[in-house]
């Protein structure tokens, strides 16, 4: 069976998501046309190119419910009900409602769920990006994998073009798979870290003052939006609360190990530590890519104007792609130290080549 | 009461925080002495220019005891019964065992605790930066605040001239209240960190492929060494363990909001979320400057070589300081979109300057 070829989509719903999908498929000679209930958003994606009214539609492949969670049903039940729509699916975290939710409709076997997995801190179509979805994982999750696998071949294959045109990696799982990954992987470890963070609203001013990058990390994603969490976490209450419960136990275990009469019982705290470090270990390179991990390598920067560019001059003349960049100095001063992630095998080129270039490297 | 000025330290332990103590001194003209237990780690730290070895040294304003926090205690007793120091301080981590484990000591009133709060996430004399602890704080605690303050005046001076010489913001807190602060802004969140990090040891495989960059925030700090932070945590258990058990009690509520029959009690939910938000906000700009926070500007890079470099280029022309830099896109392809930090007040003048040469800016 050869893939059906995706050559019209209609997105519902033109936000970062579906107007980067937009974007992207523009990008591949895919038809795109896109409806949004806000005419303002509408042109704003428009606009951008990410694709033409929806008056202006013929028949499309697919439909994309680009929307919130808590419109995905109802959105992907009127598509199925349009005119001119041939399979369609949505971009939600959390999977299984659709699935209950689309339980009795006759046009269920056309319907895919999808879940690209990514996304940027500020939302609607002027964040959109071709690249958003570049290297990460797109979860589709067919509504009934075994009693209408024929049926639904289609559907989940346009869904699988979709993925593969805008440079994701589809992932193939059951609506309960992906929602129980969620909850490991995301949405509980989204809830413990708003629980630290909310342990910073007691704190005093003095006790602030002393934050650094640990916490900072830990806690950036507790300044998302609440009421988008809220639904989230709702949709996905019960694989949350199964994660939530064993950290539970395992926060009831540290602190009784730091309880400990006498002195704390350190190795418990210690064997604690280390399924951290174990379980941190299990993480896939950057942007879930199932790539190796990167190392860093510190370069030392004068206290003057353009020395980034000229670091990247010297870079580029080496020849190594960087990964990553990060900046350690104090804000509002020139720049202290940069660190350039690279991939391990290319790390000696450059360290040998930023040095011969008069380049302080120092030990990463 | 004009302030003594520091012309002679000797640091003891020369790893990251005692070469980089070394090398920041040496730049402003203190004379510096190097002692190590590792003849290795000693040379190092001489041939990276850090300091002269100890056996060439005269008298000495200061002793800084920079080894680890289970050897402070007899480090720096031990310091201030060598003749030839005047007052002694060190760098650890929990400040009240050092209060504790002087009680004794007849001249604990020339001693002074220090917790410089800077680190990089390698070890030893070759990561030694001068500019490790530019503009962050340096936790000063004078043991006996009350008691032997004229005497504690001195030590407590020089400590605070050594914290401004490398660059670094003297912050003047007592043990208890440095713990406590330490316990809410590092200790507890690291091992939360650490919890959560471990619930992916036992994930699958498919789970752990759709890990994005949240967890891996969150988790960070959980590869950290196990055997380090047994002994941080068992040193400041108290106060850890204090706010845990407030982690704790919000975990419950958020476990049994997500338990509530029928649907989630999905107020409560929000409002933890929200707590969430607000401490997050308290925290201050980048490295705990207490500067204002940063706005990112997304500047869209083609897929060719030498993009970075123009951009640096170009951002230097535009003569706006960028203080951070994050790259978004696949390892190993040529970068996507890159995201420039800039003060608040400087977004429109970089937005308008790269458009004006060429560039996609985003809004980010």
């Amino acid at each position: 069976m050869s893939a059906p070829e995706l050559r019209s989509v209609l997105v519902v719903g033109t936000g970062l998501i579906g107007a980067s999908i937009g974007l992207a498929l523009r990008g591949r000679g895919v038809e795109v046309y896109l409806r949004d209930a806000s005419a303002d958003a509408l042109a704003q994606a428009v606009a951008r190119g990410a694709g033409l009214p929806d008056g202006e539609r013929g028949d499309v492949d697919l439909a994309v419910a680009a929307v919130p969670p808590g419109q995905a049903v109802g959105v992907v039940a009127a598509l199925l009900d349009e005119p001119g729509v041939g399979a369609v699916t949505d971009v939600t975290s959390v999977k299984a409602p659709l699935a209950a939710g689309l339980a009795d409709h006759p046009g269920r076997a056309r319907c895919v769920g999808g879940h690209p997995m990514a996304g940027r801190e500020v939302s609607g179509p002027g964040a959109a990006h071709h690249d958003l979805f570049r290297g990460r994982p797109w979860v589709i999750t067919p509504l009934d994998p075994v009693a209408s696998a024929a049926e639904a071949t289609r559907p989940t294959e346009l869904v699988t073009q979709l993925a593969l045109l805008v440079g994701a990696m589809p992932v193939r799982m059951t609506p309960e798979q992906h929602d129980a990954a969620v909850a490991v992987v995301s949405h509980a470890p989204h809830l413990v870290s708003a629980l630290v963070a909310g342990r910073l609203r007691e704190a005093s001013g003095h006790e602030v003052r002393l934050a650094g990058g640990g916490v900072r990390d830990i806690t950036r994603v507790a300044a998302s939006d609440p009421a988008m969490w809220r639904e989230i976490l709702s949709a996905n209450a019960l694989a949350v609360r199964g994660v939530l419960a064993d950290v539970r136990a395992d926060l009831d275990a540290a602190i009784a190990a730091l309880e400990a009469p006498g002195t704390p019982d350190l190795d418990r705290v210690e064997a604690l530590l280390h399924a951290g470090v174990a379980g941190r270990g299990r993480l896939p390179g950057k942007h879930g890519s199932g790539h190796e991990d990167f190392v860093g390598v510190p370069v030392e920067l004068a206290d003057r104007p353009g020395q980034l560019a000229g670091l990247f001059s010297d870079v580029g003349e080496v020849g190594v792609n960087v990964e990553d960049v990060r900046i350690e100095h104090v804000p509002g001063e020139p720049v202290g130290l940069v660190e350039l992630s690279v991939r391990p095998q290319a790390r000696d080129v450059l360290v040998d080549g930023l040095r011969g270039r008069g380049w302080t490297v120092l030990e990463g």
